[in-house]
């Protein structure tokens, strides 16, 4: 038998794993066909995972509103991850979780309720959505054209894969040299990114939206660290005009923490650094990280 | 070397020719990820294609706006299909076309310009998205909540795996009793449903939306045949109360041809069965595709 290299990924598709380079969905499957698939990443540094309950209950809960009722339990799904990162032996590592409906078989309605749901998840080494040189000098960002795919559309609070709108608005930021995008919504408020929760600096406050965006785990995080650090946080729409003025806009996500941005299209923020807040935010964020906050150890002995 | 068959279906992946039950998408590829995809598919029957060259066309189209560029030019495409078609034998086939995009490679930033674009393509058994059994006594349809994914956030025009407000639809439909759905957009006109254009009688009239669906090969196909019949024929915008008050109503798609619908929710149309126009629109659609209407023939000789 050969031996399998599993430091470059690995993977789980209902019941079986794999190395990542061999996990593949098939190409009728609606996962794919209809993006009839919602999803969880949770981070891995420090060889910890953070915050994995978080996860793991908001993953149940996209799942439950999707009607997807996979054979493992919350409890298996853990233990599955774990397994996972323990075959990588990665320290840092970038883990998701995928529940896909299948393609209900011939001869049955072509109706979802004839789907079955099981997971596809998967570990590699990890990703930084902005990269640490970036998140230093601070990310160059814009205002893109598309309207985020709207509430009355598609809920937010359950993680998807309709990118659609945020990619073509990540091209439009690469036309106009800008690394990445915001979009708003149809009322002109601020909403996400690519990947990302957003965040304004207004007159010492920070402010993320209320609406029309996920309910990121690391949002809620940096909610918490404002109140431990006596920052004061809304919860509120933000509008264009207030965003593009703001003292300082920073991002959120798994796979990056907590993001400075220094350019918002033409305008330059601060002294094209990240500003005070965001970059105290940060500090603080990595860390609370390394002393263990939030945190469930792999067990990497085999 | 074991016999392959090919009668279950065939793919083809950037290059390569493979059985369908082997064609898969390697997880991390965005093409699944962020649904950064386009396709479209076609019909055969009768063995032959049906109109091949608007599908090729619109599938050109869809991919160059979403910057796309697979290495296969359009003939290049249509030699791949026509050997799918092939190998399978099938006389009566779905023939589907997908472009994805790649996940960009390690070390270069997470932005969509990063990505390549490739071609899947694959062939099946002729899928009736509704059978001809309820074809004959009327689909059983309702408009459901979810509002259609909106223009500004997605253009409809470029065939998309976008469907969780159709999925979302299509359950609330099961739950109702009803086969399938039918989305309003945000003022409250009708759009499409899961996999088909939409169509109102009213006084005689053939009403089809102008906004907000796809334009679809076989919507373009009716607006033909009414022509071709002296059938008045409207493009415009439906509201929901002229649509629920319609004489008749019918979708049309490739995998479908135009089906006639006989109840909408708790309303029965006509006599419960397919309406007048509706019925004489799709008898003569399928006696035209039997006569080579828009053919290109398939060439089985291998």
């Amino acid at each position: 038998m050969t031996e399998v290299d599993w430091s470059a990924g690995a993977a789980y598709i209902d019941g079986e794993f794999m190395p990542l380079k061999d996990a593949k969905l098939g190409i009728t499957e609606w996962g794919y066909r209809r993006s009839d698939v919602t999803y969880d990443v949770v981070g891995v540094y420090y060889g910890a995972f953070f915050r994995l309950d978080d996860h793991i209950n908001r993953f149940r809960t996209s799942m439950t509103k999707l009607r997807m009722n996979p054979k493992e339990s919350d409890d298996e799904i853990k233990s599955v991850l774990a397994e996972l990162v323990r075959r990588t032996g990665l320290r840092e590592a970038y883990v998701a979780m995928d529940c896909v409906r299948s393609r209900p078989p011939r001869g049955v309605p072509l109706h979802p309720i004839n789907g079955r749901s099981y997971l596809i998840c998967h570990v590699m080494p990890w990703v930084w959505v902005f990269t640490p040189e970036q998140q230093e000098r601070g990310v160059h960002a814009m205002v893109a054209s598309p309207q985020r795919i709207a509430p009355e559309s598609l809920d937010p609070t359950i993680k998807n894969f309709h990118w659609g709108d945020l990619t073509r608005g990540n091209f439009e930021a690469h036309d106009e040299g800008a690394e990445t995008c915001v979009l708003l919504d149809r009322d002109g408020n601020v909403t996400e990114g690519p990947g990302f929760n957003v965040f304004a600096v207004i007159d010492g406050r920070v402010i993320t939206p209320k609406h029309g965006a996920l309910q990121g785990i690391t949002r809620k995080t940096v909610i918490e660290l404002c109140d431990e650090f006596g920052i004061r946080c809304e919860v509120r729409d933000i509008s264009r005009n207030e965003f593009e003025a703001a003292d300082e806009i920073f991002f959120s996500t798994t796979a990056g923490g907590i993001m400075p941005v220094s350019r918002l299209a033409k305008r330059i923020l601060g002294n094209d650094r990240p500003g005070p807040i965001s970059a105290q935010l940060r500090a603080a964020f990595w860390e609370k990280r390394k002393d263990g906050w939030h945190a469930t150890p792999v067990s990497y002995a085999s």
